[in-house]
């Protein structure tokens, strides 16, 4: 059992990062010098692959997909239970960079793009800013959900939230490490420069903590709520 | 618990505004000098973000964000019972309010902009009339929703009739004095110069006027129907 | 509750009409000369607006907005019972009617267009052909819902499927004599001739008839199914 | 009843043809040069026509619209019941393939453009891994919905996930040999060259079979899960 929910975090993660790479080379490719465009294109993508991912490998694995997920799952569990335990916290995480990465070589296969380092920069406090407010968004969004008894509409809704941080927050939203790593290796729209990863990571991680907090505020205790 | 309600309708005006003010910014500087593809990129960014923030923050304070909904559910709740009481409305919209502009102020540190007030104009009968209809469906479409037994649909509905109304209505809908409120202290696409929001509110007022009488015309009294 | 049910249709249909009009406009002023770009918006906003109109007016009338749903409805009604009796029938397409005209007047008020019959002639054997195939597909879609039990999911899939037939059917689908009619009042980018309605009202006729035909075979009897 | 069943798939998968065929008839003439604006166009009419098929017609034949899906459905209903018989499964294909090329004449008529075969060539092995990816995801989807008892949300996750597929996908993602069998029938932007189908047609059918060994590996019994 343990196997096929790490292949779930794998394949969905894998997935993500090739919806979001991918389309991010489609749209380069087909709008070029449009960034506005393209970004509209890539954050479409991602609302509506995002959400299907979720569906998808939902009932396997929980979709965390995002190592501050599983971070914060097992930290609210182990206040209230039924959260990852330790050692499956390391094998979520794990198994989530790994897709990420594989993910960004299959984008790269498909679309027949050479392997290599991104090298786009993406540094400055107004971002960083921006991904402690995306990823606390995110925290709060998928246990306010499941504190509430509403797990099932986290599909639509996580994919919403990323489609609108995509545009809001001014680092158009990772709020992922594994995403961040799979999106080193492609030098393309939606690359990283790897410089620039460990502040992202620094900053979803401060991000994740905020979330966690607004939980314990807002949603002290399970209420679930009529869908 | 009163506490928890102000800091959801505190965060999620906030967070409205920063979508509005933050997507407006990313559209202008990524899709500069093409108004029209700005706009879907900022109404786009609209519609995910509020469903999002209305299944976040709605079992704790009821997702208000808007003091003309606060309004009229004080004034629907003497009628029929269950809105909020007098003090509750005032701590509402000072809540909203705060939140509005603290999110605006949020948006700008994200992206760098330099703090300012708005010098973007917004006047003219058409206009006005524009923020009467889209205050009017606002209301009627919210308490439609809550008599009919369809609260939960509130989220994607109103989300997706905000989205219908920054195209339909000549003012792009701001519909919510609160939102008004924080637009003005960004100097950027979503802004709004303090000179033109007395007038915007007041059509705000008169609108959430029509809205509450098509609410008691319509629908009269509670008619659960099935979801 | 008769005049309830016919204010429901009124307005309902005014404000698809404003909807499909005023986004119209304000594409053309946003993107003048990309008439792509002025679609995807003015779709864009009908897919969110019609959805929204049907689950606020649903309860009360049943959320036609259109002349050849209602008479489906009476036919099917002849022998299935449950539809508009024929006095009804006409009443609900009256009201339809004056709310298609009263909806271009006020988008033509809110954008400040001066009051002018259309002049952008629809016209040609494979615009009228895409008129029957959208109004046969609206026909059969609505009565496919409601003959399985699935009403409430008229909304969305209502909504959805016009903003397909926006692009699929060489006529934009108007699918809807009210709407035509309102239409003919407003010189801008959704406009139609006033010569060009007949010919189009004919095809959704034609086109209403095929819906109910496809209706009889697809789904003879009620089959209520799990939504 | 099978008669029945066969026309919903004749109609369903002519009217999805109809709709990626006709939508890109339709961007190709609005938009013209720039393909990324109407691959925008072109994705976001099929997201919302396909869902809307899928719950048009999945009540009568279950909405396959897609020789891979029904033979997914008949080897695996082979293993645990309740899928098509072998006639069944000859009957489906059958329909679909003529309603494939019948949709594209459609669309043909509906925009006036001549008959004639397609000459787009779609080959490479980037295009080819794409269409592999795609079919096995698409397969994935449609069986671990009914698996988890949730099949249902077929209809809004298939069109979500064809509308990201067109994007992360190098080939677009057809993804359905009967719809590649009737864009050939169409030499516009949706076309593709009968001498790239057999290629396609080999890739789909691999993308099946790894779909169907995630659904045994993922999903090895059904597991319904609280939509």
């Amino acid at each position: 059992m343990m196997t096929r929910r790490l292949l779930a975090e794998f394949l969905g993660t894998g997935l993500l990062v090739a919806v979001v790479v991918g389309s991010g080379i489609a749209a380069q490719r087909l709008s070029p010098g449009d960034t506005g465009l393209q970004l509209l294109q890539n954050s479409t993508a991602t609302v509506l692959g995002l959400a299907v991912l979720i569906l998808l490998f939902g009932p396997v694995s929980g979709a965390h997909f995002n190592p501050v997920v599983s971070l914060a799952d097992w930290w609210l569990g182990r206040r209230s239970g039924g959260g990852l335990s330790g050692g499956e916290l390391v094998a979520y995480v794990v198994a989530q960079c790994a897709g990420g990465v594989g993910g960004a070589l299959l984008a790269n296969v498909m679309f027949s793009v050479d392997a290599g380092l991104a090298a786009t920069e993406r540094a400055g406090t107004g971002l960083l800013v921006g991904e402690v407010v995306a990823t606390a968004g995110l925290v709060l969004l998928i246990f306010a959900l499941v504190r509430t008894g509403r797990a099932a509409l986290c599909a639509p809704a996580v994919g919403a939230y990323i489609g609108a941080a995509y545009w809001f927050t001014s680092s158009t939203s990772f709020a992922n490490p594994a995403v961040a790593a799979g999106r080193m290796f492609s030098d393309t729209f939606a690359g990283i420069a790897p410089s620039s990863v460990p502040a992202f990571v620094g900053a979803q991680l401060a991000g994740a903590a905020v979330g966690v907090l607004l939980v314990l505020v807002l949603y002290p205790a399970p209420t679930p709520v009529r869908i």
